[in-house]
C-alpha cells in the first residue's frame, strides 16, 4: 500500500498527516517551499513550507467564511482588497458579487498564483476576471499608500511564522483599518481557539481599540490544525448587518444562514477568555 | 527534545499525532489495549486500541454536548442510561441534575472505569455517587430487558470498529428507542461529517424511521479526527425544547445558549446530504 504521508508540524505538541498519492509540483520560490500534492481523500492540496494551505475537499469552509461574512455585512461592496490569497479561492468568492468593481490581490509570491491557476481549476481562474488586479508585492506599503480605499479587506495569509508574523501585529491591524472606507469591514485569518488562545485574545484587544464591532468567528476545516480555523471580523458595522443580505449568484457549499450565525457562537471557555472573565 | 508521539490512524487517508511526555499506564484488557498517557499540551489522555478517547484539555466539548442536549430537552430526567461511558465524563454531567434518581452505566470493560477513576480526577469520581449503578456488561441484552425505562439514553461509545460496530446498527437504534420512556430523548456518538458522511446519513435515516425529531449536531474537539465529532439526537421531542431549560448546578466549559443552537447548524454541503437534496 502507498504509505507516503504529508506530515504537518505547525505546533510542537500536535501534528497531522494526510496520505499523498503523488507530488504534482514543487519549487523553492524566493519566499517559501511550494508544493502541490494529490491526496488520497482531500483532492489536490497546496502546501507552503510543509503547512497545508488548502485542499479541494474542505477549502470551502475557509474561503466562503472569510469572504462572505464581511462582504454581506457591507452589502454592496465595490472595492475589495485581499492580502495574500494568491491561490484565488477568496477571490473567486469576492467576484460573485455583481457590485464589485475592483478586487486587488496583494500577494508576495507570484508562484502561488501560477501553480494555483494550474492545479485548482475549480476556483474558475479568477485572475483572468477583468475586475481583478494582481499586485505582486508586500501588503504593508500598499496599505499605507491607500487610506480609506476599500469597502472590504480580507487578510488571507499563512500562519504567523517568519515573514507572515507581521500580518498578525497591532501595526498591521492599524494599517488595515485605516485602509477601510467608511462603513467598510475586514476579516482576517486568525488561528485556532484551543491552540492559539493568547494570540487571538491579543488581536481582539487590538481590534477593539480600532473598531466598534470586532468579533471572532470559526469554521470547520478538517485539514487544518485542530480541525478548524477562526477569523477576526473587524468593523464599525456589526456582522449581524449581513444576516439579511441576499447571497450573490453562485453556489455555497459551507455557508448558509444558520451557519452564518452559528460561526460566532464561541465555546464557553473561549467566550470567557475573549470577554476577559 | 522528547520526540515520542501517539499517532492515531483511524482513517486510511488521515492521521494525527499528539506529543507524549510519558505513558502512565497500559494494559491489554479482555477487550482492548488501554493506555493512559500524559501529553505535552492536552493533559492526560485515555487511548483505546491506539485511538484517543478523551483528553483533559478538550473533552468538555464531547461530554457537555452529548449529555446536556438530550437532558435539557427532557427537562427533568429521572432515569438515565449511559451505554459505554466507562470513563465517567458523561456520568459527571448527568449527575449535575438534581432530578436524576438513577444513572445506569452499561460498560463492557471494567478496566476503563478503574483507570479513569485513577487518572481523570477532574471527573469528580462520579462512580462513587449513590445514584450511579455500574453494570459491566454488553448493552444489547440490557436494552432488550428494559423497554420504556429511561428518560435519557446516551450512547457514549468508541468508533464503529470491531466490537463497537454493532452500536452503529439499525438494530441498536431500534432497541435504544424502545428503551426510552415516553417523552424521552437519546444522543449518540455519531462520527465526523466530512469523513463519515455515508454512515451518518444511514443512521439518520434509521432515526427518522424510529422517531419524529432526530437531528444531527456537532462539537469541536481538536484531538478527534478532523477536529470534532457529531452526535445524533433521537427523540419524538424536538431538541429545541431544551433551549429554555435552566442549566443544572456546576460549571459549563463548552456549552452556552449560543453554542447549543449553533451545534445544529450544518455546513451547507452536509445539510444537503442530510436533507437528501
Amino acid at each position: 500500500m502507498n504509505n507516503i504521508w504529508l506530515t504537518e508540524e505547525l505546533h510542537p505538541y500536535y501534528r497531522k498527516g494526510i496520505r499523498v498519492k503523488r507530488v504534482l509540483a514543487e519549487e523553492q520560490t524566493p519566499y517559501q517551499f511550494l508544493q502541490v500534492v494529490e491526496t488520497e481523500f482531500f483532492g489536490n492540496a497546496l502546501v507552503l513550507d510543509g503547512i497545508i494551505q488548502l485542499t479541494e475537499a474542505d477549502n470551502m469552509g475557509y474561503h466562503e467564511m472569510i469572504t462572505h461574512v464581511p462582504m454581506l455585512a457591507v452589502g454592496n461592496p465595490r472595492r475589495v482588497l485581499i492580502v495574500g490569497g494568491g491561490d484565488g479561492g477568496s477571490l473567486q468568492q469576492v467576484l460573485r458579487y455583481p457590485s464589485v468593481e475592483e478586487a486587488v490581490v496583494c500577494e508576495l509570491d507570484q508562484k502561488v498564483v501560477d501553480y494555483s491557476r494550474q492545479y485548482f481549476p475549480a476556483f474558475g481562474d479568477p485572475f483572468s476576471d477583468p475586475r481583478t488586479r494582481l499586485l505582486v508585492r508586500d501588503a504593508f506599503g500598499y496599505l499605507e499608500e491607500n487610506p480609506g480605499s476599500f469597502d472590504v479587506i480580507l487578510s488571507d495569509t499563512t500562519d504567523p511564522i517568519g515573514m507572515a508574523e507581521r500580518l498578525f501585529s497591532d501595526e498591521f491591524y492599524r494599517l488595515m483599518v485605516r485602509a477601510l472606507a467608511p462603513g467598510g469591514a475586514a476579516a482576517t485569518q486568525c488561528e485556532q481557539p484551543y491552540f492559539d488562545t493568547a494570540l487571538i485574545r491579543q488581536i481582539y484587544a487590538s481590534a477593539r481599540q480600532l473598531t466598534r464591532h470586532p468579533a471572532y468567528y470559526y469554521a470547520q476545516i478538517p485539514t487544518y490544525p485542530g480541525g478548524g480555523i477562526g477569523f477576526m471580523y473587524v468593523s464599525d458595522r456589526p456582522w449581524e448587518d449581513g444576516l439579511n443580505t441576499p447571497y450573490p449568484p453562485g453556489v455555497n457549499n459551507y455557508l448558509n444562514p444558520q451557519v452564518h450565525r452559528a460561526a460566532f457562537a464561541l465555546p464557553e471557555f473561549f467566550r470567557r477568555v475573549m470577554a476577559g472573565e
